[in-house]
């Protein structure tokens, strides 16, 4: 019997209530000239991953990279990639290209979802409907406030691009304002610059990575700075807000609510004060969650597939470290000795 | 003691929670040359009509029509005119204007909210985080789909401009499909084209007025050619949908949700069964509140008190009966004899 020896391997660990056959399935569809397999268990993956040139999943460990001799590309299901062993990749020579902008779409409705919420008070006619209960209330509109997205990336591309048609004033901020953006103003992350437009903001959307810079951008200083009118939207990463700040500005009124796909800590414990803020709404790190999430991914895996068949080293989608640098580094070593 | 004669009369009932003392001072600051008068009690409604050109106000009675001798206009403080004595207004030959439009931005914003939440899940997000329960779930995307939008008056035009980032494909429904429209497809109320439409549609909107081409315009046929996965939104009047239709339906997932800001009968009443369904929203009414109300409705009477100063009889903004030709015919009368 010949032994199965895919070109791709689809590794078995899930995600976010999504099946990796599924994965598996839908790569089949899109590369229908490639031999894909689904490993299930943790000795199919050991095995298939030794003749696989391209390894697509949520993580790939140390142990099973010492299998994977034909490795050449690594496409992670997350655009998130500290959990995987880059350097390791890197000295082997391995790709690897993340899942960013997949999510994008479906976090940047949310985001406005939450604005329109917010500014319709829907969240208060749903809490009204639970209790069967018929009473008029008060609500108001979105339209002719001003938007402040901190992160120009896709999330917030994404979401800027959808307040097109609603009538607001749009603040970007991002590392380097010299770019531009599609925003109304574009600025910088200086605390001049920040706080004037967050005492302008009536809503503070964060769609940026966590970073240095952006680890607790929304602490004290910046929640005093903000009217009392305004409200936040969290879908990037917890640890950009400051929660007791955010917790201690709630319960003062300082802001008038927040919503928060993420939370720090995450997830937020059962007996955390904000679970029983009426004006704080609150979603499981699921604003990346789409139906289309295999399909997107699928098509960088298809599009990487065939760059790497041009026999390419570089300039693959979504790349995001630098092997053939480091594998020129390592070349160039003997001539250096 | 000289009697205070106004020109503009403020009438008292109140609505949606606003004050027509807040009404009066909004129209003082907006027409500073102008005597204006809040009537607070049905005294004080029966004696300022006597000498005002213009009232306003939620309501005006035949009674009160009877001491109304100078008035020349009648600005109504919400959409529908029904509630009031038309035929009486126009043998008098006074112009009515109605609200149309104010409260058109928020409806827009709030039907695309509910889109947004049922997009989302995020009605469900709201549901657990009521429960203190943090447990990821899964959502859709907007992104994509096909929106139908019923009615392309105001709120439909409003509603229409706000999907414009949103990545979805638009077909609007109106009596002069001829007349083109905002929206990439444009259709008429005949069976063919619009269940065709209904089988493509996604979310279906419902911003048209109540006549009889739209009650009942969604009963058990168009709820059978409606995909399962389509959403309705109602945010114009209750009986455009047809309502055990609509809770079979619902029962039966032959659709995946209903957002209504309007019921039939209405209010909905408490032991309703549609209360206790988890995939619908029910607001009491509401989406026609805006913070803006009594702002936008000064500026109707404003532009309307300086046509009446111009001397002009018709031609008035959102004006909604025609007493010149009613006069005319009146003033012709005797010729005839």
């Amino acid at each position: 019997m010949t032994r199965f020896t895919p070109d791709i391997v689809v590794l078995r660990k899930n995600t976010e209530g999504l099946s990796t056959k599924a994965y598996a399935d839908t790569l089949a569809e899109k590369l229908p000239d490639h031999d894909i397999a689904h490993a299930r268990t943790p000795a199919q993956e050991r095995s298939l991953i030794e003749s696989a040139s391209v390894a697509t999943g949520v993580t790939l460990t140390e142990d099973l990279l010492d299998h994977a001799e034909e490795l050449r590309l690594f496409v992670a299901a997350s655009s998130g990639y500290n959990h995987l062993p880059v350097d390791e990749m890197d000295d082997r020579g391995i790709v690897l290209a993340n899942a960013a902008g997949i999510h994008a779409p479906g976090i940047a409705e949310q985001a406005l979802g939450y604005c329109l919420m917010f500014a319709r008070n829907l969240h208060e006619g749903w809490r009204r409907k639970l209790n069967d209960e018929w009473r008029h209330y008060k609500a108001g509109e979105l339209t002719g406030s001003t938007v402040t997205v901190v992160g120009l990336g896709a999330i917030g591309t994404e979401f800027v691009q959808r307040l097109e048609g609603m009538g607001v004033h749009s603040i970007g901020v991002r590392y380097t304002p010299e770019k531009g953006g599609p925003t109304d103003e574009v600025i910088g992350f200086d605390e001049e610059a920040f706080h004037d437009a967050l005492s302008r903001t009536d809503y503070l959307v964060l769609s940026t990575p966590l970073s240095e810079t952006t680890r607790h951008l929304i602490g004290e200083s910046e929640l005093n700075t903000l009217p009392p009118r305004a409200h936040i939207v969290n879908v990037c990463r917890g640890p950009v807000i400051d929660t007791d700040a955010l917790l201690a500005a709630i319960q003062k009124e300082d802001i008038s609510g927040a919503a928060m796909d993420v939370t720090d800590p995450e997830p937020l414990p059962p007996d955390h004060p904000l679970w029983k803020m009426g004006n704080v709404l609150i979603t499981p790190h699921m604003g990346g969650h789409t139906p289309r999430h295999w399909d997107r991914l699928a098509d960088i895996v298809a599009a990487n597939v065939e760059r790497l068949a041009e026999g390419h080293t570089d300039g693959f989608q979504n790349q995001v470290n630098d092997p053939s640098v480091h594998q020129a580094r390592l070349a160039s070593r003997p001539e250096e000795d």
